[in-house]
């Protein structure tokens, strides 16, 4: 096994090899555009270190982890245009730098480009991988829906909210391991391991930053802290509150949201210790352990070498101490 | 082979007996509406009449015909959010129904959900069909992007429009017909003969729903005389027009197209004269002659039964002569 920078720049260096500057410009230019804003390249190197884990070397899992990653751009592309985002790795959005035409049509291009690059595999793996893509796609559309569903109700329990989640992001880390445990000719076995390490290392990560959005180290944590806050944002806080807190904290929390700020600090102090008072936190970093724990379990009970159980446990650790 | 109806009505049975209610609604209701909204069906009814010439079961071919009509869908329901289109088949479009957002997303999920129709075919079919969908799929992306460049050009060569169509509807009667044949197990030269026998009627079928929006007649004629004049549509008509008129007439044609008239008539019967005028009906007519023969020649020239050539010619005539 390599370090994740190997893996990363093997695969960086393939897909700077890949030409989307074909006619229609209008429609291939954008493709390229959002490939190229960059991004830490963690699904693509889940699958190529799953496919190295059984023995194969991971270059043969380069066409696969491409699909995983075009299928995950085609998606922000069009999750862009719902949330009616701006920016993007601090870069205009495509339907901001064109138009909501163009990200629609081109995210439509991208998502079929993911799925032909599973072409060059033998009939069988290129089956099995096409069907892992389109299972794993229509869950995430269903994910995204589940999401804008729950920005109009306020009673969505925590299982309903894991559930979104799962859906919306962890299963698309559980596929990008199980293709490159496809491509290594894996046991089903071993596959459905790796499969349930990354979805619930994708759950445990997913909420894991909605804790971290209030409580991170401005250090360590990428993003603005206090911005979910700031935003009204959804997030697994959120609902435990609505559902956890008494009527009084339920009444601070629902004039601190409704509030306008001339100091968002306030806001956010001010939720964060409602988070607190309620035992939010707490609970939420109870479920991040939960999801983790899951996630190493499912490979250590799995018939997979130690070695490579210790390297995926090391790399789950170190995914989720960033922050700590 | 059967008639046309018997295809329809076996594919109209299967395509009823899907269910696509399932959760989260609000992803799924939009993809059962606009299946629902119905239509001829034609593409699916090729595959089913192509697998069955190669003495084949048409059944075995129902799911791939799905593929190919609910792919034909969600290049509906996006295109419809592209061109703003209010109404589809007389009812409402699926983003004015519900809103942009849904319509994006069911779309996304409509496209995946026809390459799952494929997932019952053995690896091998299953490979060969998904791909053909796929390379499909991007040449009607391609085509949509040109449609859309375009609108906004006004040199547009008489060869581009129809590289324009022959990518955005002409392409998927040929996939339709190919999947067929695939499924059938056509030899290449075959299913090569049945590909470019749809490419070529669709050509001649598009071009041709052109000239009979301007010159057809209004008893057999599908939809409203006149409504692409009306609507300043760059046909092959008004390209044909801007490229070949004499100064005088393009002064008159470029009046006509810019001014609003109190009676639409006025507007449809000056732009008809000039069609009539500079020769561009003449040579559309002839246009569409090429191609209707290049369809016949493709499938005469093949090694396919005389019986069955004869089947589909007649079907190819039947779809041409509709409105003479």
């Amino acid at each position: 096994m390599q370090s994740v920078q190997a893996y990363q720049e093997l695969f960086s260096t393939h897909l700077s090899s890949l030409r989307f500057q074909k006619e229609p410009i209008g429609l291939y230019e954008p493709i390229s555009y959002i490939l190229q804003l960059g991004g830490k390249r963690m699904r693509p190197v889940l699958t190529l270190m799953s496919c190295e884990a059984m023995g194969k070397e991971p270059i043969s899992a380069l066409a696969a982890a491409t699909a995983v990653e075009l299928f995950h751009n085609f998606t922000l592309l069009h999750d862009d245009i719902m949330d009616q985002a701006t920016l993007r790795r601090g870069q205009q959005t495509v339907h901001k730098k064109w138009d909501v035409n163009t990200a629609i049509l081109s995210g439509d291009a991208l998502l079929v480009t993911a799925y032909q690059q599973l072409n060059s595999y033998n009939s069988s793996l290129h089956s099995d991988l096409t069907k892992l893509l389109s299972d794993t796609a229509l869950l995430i559309c269903e994910g995204q829906q589940y999401d804008v569903d729950f920005e109009t109700r306020d009673n969505v329990s925590m299982d309903e909210y894991i559930h979104m989640i799962r859906l919306k992001t962890a299963v698309l880390l559980g596929c990008a391991l199980r293709m490159g445990a496809i491509v290594g000719q894996a046991s089903a076995e071993v596959a459905d391991s790796f499969y349930n390490f990354g979805v619930n290392l994708g759950i445990a990560f997913q909420l894991q930053d909605d804790l971290l959005d209030a409580f991170g180290d401005p250090e360590t944590f990428g993003k603005k802290l206090g911005g979910d806050i700031i935003e009204n944002k959804k997030t697994i806080l959120y609902h435990l509150t609505i559902a956890h807190a008494n009527s009084k904290d339920l009444a601070d929390f629902e004039k601190l949201m409704s509030s306008t700020f001339d100091d968002e600090h306030q806001k956010i102090s001010g939720v964060k210790a409602i988070y607190e008072n309620t035992d939010v936190r707490r609970l939420t970093n109870e479920i991040v352990m939960i999801y983790s724990k899951n996630a190493l379990d499912a490979l250590n009970q799995s018939s997979l070498d130690k070695n490579q159980i210790n390297y995926f446990n090391a790399f789950a650790e170190e995914l989720m101490v960033r922050t700590k």
